[in-house]
């Protein structure tokens, strides 16, 4: 990952860490009604439905032939979020690292490279359902769950260090800023089932991640002083312009999620001439500007335009034109990138949203470049 | 499907009908100890863990992003292997009809047909683990599964004759003959966990074969006039010729299934020259002597020579060299075919075996043509 191109990635969402939206089906309970997170899940199933249902879904949903595939695109790495109960020490849930120590053994055949995001934490760092439990933000509040995660990020380095797969660890996925709890209302679009438990529920501070990110990065540097540290920007890019030309942090690359969501929320559906204007000028002159002070990694996007127009209206080759369009327009975006990473990798499920949100099938449906390594 | 050249497909195995070679960890038990068969599985498992097992395996194993990867590549029809318990009615096995219903939709979308395989019947045609249940055979001795089987067939001719997507109909995957029960040993390579309950199990007697072929085409032509009635040769592609010359026998189809584990079987590990040899002379020579007197559908092979030697030894370019050409002498064998279908599209594991039966993953490590449609 020391090219001078751009690296090209893809999120491994949904395999160790589960999203509703992204396969729903796992989310039923056996009385027919569903929750809408990890937290209520493996609370709501009894302990044998439990062990199955996740135990067969990870045994299924990535395997070698995936990685096959990955390669065979000219994929660089996969983005893999893992969530903090990894280590199988978190009741009640159930720990998966024999999957992560497979993923290795499969990027090595490949020669992928794997980031590994640490995609969770107790009580939340955003309140988002792929935060493990919808409505809650309060991981920033507890030391001691500071200190869990700290200590999983630990072994992790511990255990991969070695690993010549491994490109990098990534400290937290997407702490939640003030700006963005308001503009998407994080109470109001994940309700929390239990409102007492999400009383206190908050955007993670800015001084508090600072910290956080400091210890993690020492915790993680004192168990292997080579492997790359990513940091979220926690959704506060220009924040961390000084905090990371600090001496003391080397081969530090910083994460920055852009959705065209962010779009919608502000300005509503437009037309697709905005929303390359909007990709170029905001999406990717942020880039450019912030890759002046730090390696930046587009770690997740993709090319959904969050324009209902769009989604219910377009058919046939008039959507595929339109797709390729809002993908080139990222490709260029990301130009100045250190890499970028597209989310997601796959989805279960036959809606037509999951044609731009699940990569493989993106590209077998042509709405994505079939050979990547002709963007380079 | 009534095209001049040759119809290709995949088989897509371990979706409905599980095999425990293509997917091992669904066959293990709680206590850890494993089973052989469908037979055992479902009555081992209790109804809770059954349940969860079967369902999160049938809703991730195939889905609409599978179709849209064939499709890319130009396949024109999947094989769908389906238990005899498939609506759901045979206690204690759990139905699928549901997800036979999907696959129309996505065969729809996607402009696949689709080829319904009748691949189990109760007390099994042939004694293999594929089968259900190993080391059984008695099918054909009881009147009353024969007559559960013809009311499988005659229910699918109801309720998909209408469906654009619906290619055909296959009555019976491979009904062992004498001669093939004798060279696999099927006793011994698949030895029944219940001696006493095996006890009268044998080859299927080409007299019952024939009249069973005689009723299931008439039970299923009155329900569908013109679907396609496809009939497996049950390893005895000969007896045939004169059989399907009667007039009433109208758009139909023998399927053979041509793998050179027959070659092992009777010769040992073999050369690359004898197995190419083997694969023109034997195979091919069949399917163009028998393609005079019925379209003949080759409706498994794979690119496996069975050799030991190869397995072990081969690596890198050498290995991707030797894979290449068996295809190509196969796709050569099977030119005056109707059609042929690769034995199977997915594998769940990471054995090297696996690259060559899983035909996604064999495409993707180049030992299988990435766009078929340069075949024709």
């Amino acid at each position: 990952m020391q090219s001078k191109t751009v690296a090209k990635g893809v999120n491994l969402g949904n395999w160790l860490v589960l999203e509703k939206w992204m396969s729903p089906e796992l989310f039923i309970l056996e009385d027919g009604t569903s929750v809408e997170d990890d937290y209520q899940l493996v609370r709501a199933l009894c302990e044998i439905v439990k062990r199955e249902r996740y135990k067969v879904h990870r045994d299924s949903y990535i395997t070698d032939r995936d990685f096959a595939y990955l390669a065979a695109r000219s994929i660089d790495f996969v983005r893999i979020p893992i969530p903090f109960y990894i280590f199988g020490d978190y009741e009640p849930y159930i720990g998966c690292i024999d999957y992560l120590d497979k993923a290795f053994k499969w990027a090595e055949r490949y020669k992928l490279k794997i980031l590994i995001d640490l995609h969770t934490v107790p009580d939340s760092q955003n309140g988002f359902d792929n935060g493990g439990i919808c409505g809650v933000c309060k991981f920033h509040k507890n030391p001691e769950h500071v200190e869990f995660a700290l200590t999983v990020l630990e072994r992790l380095a511990e255990r991969y260090r070695d690993n010549k797969s491994l490109w990098g660890i990534e400290v937290l996925n997407e702490p939640i800023s003030p700006e963005l709890w308001d503009l998407v209302d994080v109470p109001k679009r994940y309700p929390a089932v239990d409102k007492a438990y999400a009383e206190g529920s908050e955007a993670v501070p800015t001084d508090f991640l600072k910290r956080f990110y400091t210890q993690a990065y020492s915790r993680i540097r004192a168990q292997a002083d080579d492997v790359t540290v990513v940091f979220h920007d926690g959704f506060r890019i220009k924040e961390w312009v000084e905090f990371f030309k600090a001496p003391d942090f080397k081969n530090i690359v910083v994460d920055t999620h852009l959705y065209l969501m962010t779009f919608a929320l502000k300005y509503g559906d437009g037309e697709l001439d905005d929303h390359l204007a909007y990709i170029k000028n905001e999406m990717g002159g942020t880039v450019t500007e912030m890759s002046q002070y730090f390696p930046v990694l587009v770690g997740e996007w993709s090319i959904d335009t969050a324009s209902r127009k769009a989604a219910t209206t377009l058919a046939g080759k008039q959507r595929d034109d339109y797709y390729r369009k809002v993908a080139d327009a990222h490709f260029k975006a990301w130009e100045h990138a250190t890499a970028w990473c597209y989310w997601s990798y796959k989805c279960l499920g036959d809606e037509a949203k999951f044609d731009i949100w699940d990569m493989g099938k993106a590209i077998e449906l042509g709405l994505l470049p079939h050979d990547l390594s002709q963007l380079q």
